[in-house]
């Protein structure tokens, strides 16, 4: 980094996400910028971080830090997006915005590279939206899929680690985790309940509705209309927005397991073309950004121990629905915390730049 | 018991599922067993077991031990099931068999009792079959729709416990537990192959085709044709014999989670008729062995370590589909070790000896 090429301002450095961006910044080839911002509240400002060899001292939010910057990330909570990610576009930057702030937004194009790249250039507001990390550890397989024999629905049920919550429901996960192992829990699994409150693990401190640990907890989000959450609403919505297709089917069911990292998807896909299994592993093998496991007899699938910290999408378990025309079933597995959030985000800030 | 009733007979009554069996019998108010007999492999004979009060000892698996027996529960795996179920057969008694090697076949029933007890009636080899325990699962709930609004098409995606692998799969996920657990594994949860190597826990000596612990794994049972587990075949062809819709569609994806006993389902139904969220209520408040827990904004829905050893099925989540007609999308949890396998059985006894 040499003060000649653009400004890029990371908002939220010090974050569950925004470490992983650090990462991933620090382990690209080459980088286009010629300075690097980190931009944090002023609870963390001070810290300092080494990004590609260089020391930095992170930075207190204020309007201030946005002049000269020419892309500014945000991994922020919703409403200090809300409020920052227009002071920084004000100020000249581009914003990359990774919160639900605005990406229903329709003057905010909501941006996976492999699937609608040139969605950056129309950016009226100067924002544009990263995914929920939910959506996002499918879109790359299914945007290939889907220029090939035509999406048409969608019924998927979702696997979400604890890292979905951040740091605080990684620190939850691990502090239940202690609390139940080692102990002779008998073939119910005890009382999950009774140990956490043993430990001091009390429910309304945890970031998640239900105990994480030994358990599933059939929540994500905020309780929205009809029964839905939040996030199954935002698999459905960004979905369309993101595959450009307004009337597809989809029911989500959105589902948090005990696993740290990688969100995972079982996904029933109904398409306009017929489709077999062979042409859906060509159109897989086809896109960089995705990786076919898939081969159970040899015990391949992809799991989330195996895949995380990678960057692509893993795809296996992939079926021909046996009573479904059109239809195929299949599993996923991507980092909600890579490709879920940090690295997609970074992608379009390279695509912003790229398109200059 | 007293000597006057019918004889029932306990094969594999020292498995995981067989010790869940002696709880059920020791938890009814009142049994009709004139006798119980306990029987299990010769490694576990001689073994002494307390039911209802009477310390019984554990008999050797052998043709004489079906002599005068009215019924006989079989816990044990397929080929043990193929092999001995018949022998009690010829030797009188009727063979309640929780394995899977009679419920495809055209002769033996398999049977749901809230679904279909009537049909225990027509078992021309002296044999009844209980479900898989994933199928079993969603059957009450499932049941009770069918006969209000017809069902035509099923989506589900499981999370299923270890405990479905029996002893092994319980003990292999507490060792895992044990070994990832108390460590400070970060963001990404680490590496859970090299820790559980580091303890010893060999991939081959596990149940489970990949890690456990932190994870979800994307397979249960043994590999068929074009990329279908068994397990996932046995969710579509039992829930087509046991709901009598041999032309149900069905599409299942069966994950196995790190929660030790309690299957839950994530299932997309489709019926006939129109259905809403208020008659789906209603038609489970109506189902003596439904339990509905369905108020998200008040933190309710099922969870596995909510529900474990409960004996109703569990349902919440209770959603109309926003884009697919007649269709609901709602979450399921119950005990696999209960309803989905000792409990049905029994209850299929019970229903064997109340029909005579």
């Amino acid at each position: 980094m040499g003060g000649t090429g653009p400004v890029l301002a990371l908002v939220g450095a010090t974050g569950a996400v925004g470490s992983v961006m650090v990462d991933i910044i620090n382990g690209r080839p080459e980088v286009p910028w010629g300075e690097i911002r980190l931009i944090a509240s002023a609870r963390s400002a001070g810290k300092r971080i080494t990004v590609r060899g260089q020391e930095l001292t992170v930075q207190a939010l204020a309007p201030e830090v946005f002049d000269g910057v020419d892309v500014a990330m945000f991994d922020v909570p919703d409403e200090v997006s809300a409020q920052w990610a227009p002071i920084a576009a004000a100020r000249g930057a581009v914003a990359v915005d990774n919160s639900g702030a605005f990406r229903m937004d329709p003057d905010v194009p909501l941006v996976v590279p492999e699937v609608n790249a040139d969605a950056v250039a129309d950016r009226p507001r100067g924002i544009i939206a990263n995914p929920n990390c939910t959506t996002l550890s499918m879109m790359a397989a299914l945007g290939a899929l889907h220029r090939e024999f035509g999406l048409r629905e969608l019924v998927v049920a979702s696997y979400q680690a604890a890292s979905g919550a951040g740091q605080s429901g990684i620190d939850r996960l691990y502090a239940e985790l202690a609390a139940v192992a080692g102990k002779d829990l008998g073939v119910r699994g005890g009382d999950v309940r009774e140990a956490l409150a043993a430990a001091g693990l009390g429910q309304a401190d945890s970031p998640f509705p239900a105990p994480l640990a030994l358990n599933v907890v059939p929540w994500a989000g905020s309780v929205k209309d009809d029964g839905w959450s939040s996030e199954e609403l935002k698999v459905r919505n960004e979905s369309r927005k993101i595959l450009g297709i307004p009337d597809l089917k989809v029911s989500a069911t959105c589902v948090r397991v005990p696993v740290v990292t990688t969100h995972s998807l079982s996904v029933h896909a109904v398409f306009d073309r017929e489709v077999t299994v062979a042409q859906a592993h060509a159109v897989f093998a086809a896109q960089p950004s995705v990786v076919l496991v898939d081969d159970p007899a040899q015990g391949r699938f992809p799991t989330p121990a195996d895949v995380v910290g990678g960057d692509p999408t893993y795809v296996g378990r992939v079926r021909q629905a046996l009573d479904f025309p059109n239809t195929l079933d299949f599993f996923v597995c991507g980092d909600n915390l890579r490709k879920g959030a940090a690295l997609n985000t970074y992608e379009i800030a390279e695509q912003v730049v790229a398109a200059r």
